[in-house]
């Protein structure tokens, strides 16, 4: 089952320089906590805070090349926790099909942000019950 | 007029942490420097040295979300040189049309260094001339 999440925070460890965001259940009290890097991070902060570079930067590029395609990016799905590794699939709809592109949570949730509103992100239930 | 240039260096300045590639025209003596950020670099610098990430990283993610759409990446041109800025498109074939993205050269070449062999990778003949 997928579980709808809303990205609550992102927290810098600064001694490590290591990002974590957190995933909160939607409808719900459990959270997700998600290890990236600070290229990912830096994406999606500058996203949130509405500060666009001049230049479309790699998660925008990512955005337009799906619409130019003509792909409707649907949503983006945390479906595995393997090896202290999540996996997650961007589902854009092309034509008729629903196609799913692997894809790190970090780049996902960057894709995510990038549309407004925001794509909707889900977690599969077994990954949010192995994280607790 | 399409120049083809070749991807010959990378360069590294330690005290700025900025990244410099160097394009050399295919059938000539003519370069184009271009600053990156660490972020392309790294990526561009993985993929050349065959250093795979075991998940995708964001320019492979892009060139799987290409694929799976059904678009033929067929290269990328660097096209303008405006306020000291770089533009180039990435042109993706997409049934019977030539899609041109806008992109940062830095984002076009790590995308086309993800592909065996490389994407072919063009400037402008003008803005060669204009970055001599």
């Amino acid at each position: 089952m997928l579980v709808p999440m809303d990205l609550t925070r992102i927290i810098v460890n600064e001694t490590t320089d290591q990002y974590v965001i957190y995933l909160k259940e939607a409808d719900g009290e459990r959270t997700l906590p998600i290890l990236i890097g600070v290229f990912e991070a830096t994406s999606i902060n500058r996203r949130l805070l509405d500060d666009p570079f001049p230049r479309p930067m790699t998660h925008e590029l990512l955005r337009r090349t799906i619409d130019e395609l003509g792909g409707i990016a649907q949503d983006v799905v945390i479906t595995d926790l393997q090896d202290h590794t999540y996996y997650a699939v961007i589902r854009i709809k092309m034509d008729e099909a629903l196609i799913e592109v692997d894809s790190r949570p970090s780049d996902a949730i960057a894709l995510a942000v990038q549309y407004q509103p925001v794509l909707p992100i889900f977690v599969e239930d077994t990954v949010l019950d192995a994280a607790l």
